[in-house]
C-alpha cells in the first residue's frame, strides 16, 4: 500500500495583503503572507497491491461528485465497502480522491479557482440519492421509499462524508485522471455517478489504458457534437467502443424525473457505442430481480450482491 | 480496516439564493438550492487493526496544521510512512483527517465558518518546515540546508499534499478528537506540529483515555493562565502530568527564530508537567547524534531511525 499525489500544476498568487495572525495557538501573531506558489489540480490515490492478484488488471475506484474515496471503504452502517470485496476477489485496487476533494486539497478562490464551490445539504442528498420522499429528519430518518436498501437509519453518516465541489472543473479533474491512468493502467475503471462519467471519458482519452468501464449510476456522459454524427463521430468514439462498458442502475427512478433525464444521457451514449459495434451493456437491478437500491448501490445493504453481478460481468470478459 | 466519520453537529443554512446551474456535465441547468442542513465539525479516521497486536494500545496519528493523514502513509520520495512501521511494530493504528481537512470535509463560509481559510505557499513551507534558505525553485529544489534529511528533491510532492485550514477552530477540532478518544482510547497519541499540541490538550481533557503523548515538533501547547500558578494549576494539570510526554525535535533551529519561539512554548509546558512530578521528556535529535532533520521528521530519509527512538521510549514505558 502506498499513497500518491498525482498530476496538477504550479500556480502563483500575487498581491494578497499580508495578514498578521496567530497561526499557532498561544504562539502570538506573526506575519502571514499567502503570496507565492501553489500546487493546483493534483489528486490523491491510495494503491492497494495484493501479494498474488488473480487479475492482472487493477480496479480504479472513482467516487461521485460531492464525495471522496472514503465511499468505497466502509458503509454508513459500518460494513466493509467494495474496496475490500474487490481485493478479496483478487484485484489490486486504487482508491482516489479526485481533484479538489478529500486529501487532494483545493485552491483559493477567486485567485486560483474562479468561483466558490457548491455544497449539498442533507435534504438535497436525501432526494437526489433517491433515499426517500420529502426531507430527512434528525439524523436522517425521514420517510424512506418502501423497500429501500440504503441503510437510511445511518443516513447521517453519509452526510458527514459529503464534501464541497466546484462546477466547471471537469477539464482539470480529467487531466489528473489521465495522469492516474498513465501511472496505473491498463486497468478497469469503476466509477460512481460523476466518477462513472469520468470513466467513460477516460475510455475515449486513454483507450489503450482502459480495459473495461463500469459506471454505477453514471452521470455526465460524453455528448456527440454536431458534425460528429457521421464518420467523424465514428473516428472520435471508435477506440472507446472497443472497450466493454457496463452501466448499473438502482431503483426508485419513478420518483425522480431528474434521474430519468440523467439516465437517458447514458442511454444515448451507450447506443452510440453499440452502433459502432461496441459492447455497452446495462445492469438494470430491478429488471434483474434486485429491487430497492438507491443511487449509492455500493453502500446499500445488498451492496455485495450488486458487486457480485459486476464481478461476474468482468469475469465473463476475462478481466 | 474500517473508516469512520466521528463527531460533529448539524447546522442549518437559510436564505441563500437559489442558483440555476449545470451540476451534471451536459445534463442541463437545474435549480441548485443549498439551503438546508449540514454536518459540521466531524473528522475522518481510518482504523487499522492487526490480527495479533503486540501492544494493547492503538497509536492515534494526528497530522499537522495544513496537512491530512496522508502524511503518515508515504514519504514524498515514495518510501513507506510511519503508519506501516507502527503496524510492523505491533500497534494497531488510527490515522485521522482532522476537522475541515482532507476527507473530513469543510463547511461554507461565512454562513457556517466565520471566515475564509488560510493557505500555505510552497515558499512559506520551504522556510517554515526548515528545509532550506530562501525559496524553492521549480519543483522545490532550492538551496537546502547542509545535511538536510528531508527528501528535498521531492519537495513538490509535499506541496501537493498541503491543504487549506482555518484559524481559530481549535475548540471544534478538539471536540472531534475528544469523540475519537472516546471511541478508540485508551491509546497512545502521536501528533505532529499542530497535532502534537492537540495531543497535549487531549491528555488534559481525557486523561483516562491517553496512556502516552508523543509530540513530534509540537506547537500550540497549553498555557498556564494567570491564577493557575499555584494549587489551581496543579489541579488542572495534575491528571495530565501522570501521563508520560515526549517531545521530538529536529535540526536547523538556528535558522528559525520563529521555531525557537514555538519550541520554547513546549519547554514551558514540559517544565510545568515536571514540577507536578510528571515524566515530560525531550528527544533532541541533534543532541542524540541524529542531525539534519526537518520539521517533518517522519518524511525525512532517516525517518525510520527517528521512529525507532520513539518506539524504544514507548517500550521502556511498557506501552
Amino acid at each position: 500500500m502506498q499513497s500518491h499525489f498525482i498530476g496538477g500544476a504550479q500556480r502563483t498568487v500575487r498581491d494578497l495583503p499580508i495578514q498578521h495572525r496567530e497561526v499557532v495557538r498561544n504562539g502570538g501573531e506573526r506575519p502571514l503572507d499567502m503570496n507565492g506558489s501553489y500546487a493546483v489540480g493534483q489528486m490523491y490515490a491510495m494503491e492497494y497491491r495484493l501479494a498474488r492478484p488473480r487479475s492482472p488488471l487493477p480496479v480504479l475506484l472513482w467516487h461521485g461528485g460531492g464525495m471522496t474515496g472514503a465511499q468505497w471503504e466502509s458503509t454508513p452502517d459500518g460494513r466493509q465497502g467494495w474496496l475490500w470485496r474487490l481485493l478479496e476477489a483478487g484485484h489490486d485496487v486504487v482508491v482516489c480522491d479526485a481533484v479538489e476533494r478529500g486529501r487532494a486539497g483545493w485552491a483559493m478562490f477567486p485567485e486560483i479557482y474562479a468561483e466558490a464551490p457548491v455544497f449539498r445539504s442533507a435534504e438535497e442528498a436525501w432526494q437526489l440519492f433517491r433515499i426517500g420522499h420529502g426531507a430527512p429528519s434528525g439524523d436522517g430518518v425521514g420517510e424512506s421509499f418502501v423497500g429501500q436498501r440504503f441503510p437510511h437509519e445511518n443516513f447521517g453518516a453519509l452526510v458527514r462524508q459529503m464534501v464541497p465541489r466546484w462546477l466547471g472543473h471537469e477539464a482539470m479533474t480529467m487531466a489528473a485522471y489521465d495522469a492516474l491512468l498513465e501511472q496505473f493502467g491498463p486497468c478497469v475503471v469503476l466509477g460512481h455517478s460523476q466518477g462513472g462519467g469520468f470513466a467513460a471519458h477516460a475510455a475515449i482519452r486513454k483507450p489503450h489504458l482502459v480495459r473495461a468501464v463500469v459506471g454505477v449510476e453514471p452521470t455526465g456522459m460524453p455528448v456527440v457534437q454536431e458534425g460528429q454524427q457521421g464518420q467523424e463521430g465514428a473516428d472520435a468514439f471508435a477506440p472507446a467502443s472497443a472497450i466493454p462498458h457496463l452501466a448499473v442502475w438502482g431503483d426508485h427512478f419513478a420518483h425522480s424525473p431528474q434521474w430519468q433525464k440523467y439516465r437517458a444521457q447514458t442511454d444515448v451514449y451507450w447506443q452510440l457505442l453499440r452502433r459502432l459495434g461496441g459492447r455497452a451493456e446495462v445492469l438494470d437491478l430491478p429488471a434483474a430481480g434486485i429491487t430497492g437500491n438507491s443511487h449509492f448501490c455500493m453502500l446499500d445493504t445488498n451492496g455485495d450482491e450488486v458487486l457480485g453481478r459486476v464481478l461476474a460481468w468482468l469475469e465473463r470478459l476475462g478481466r
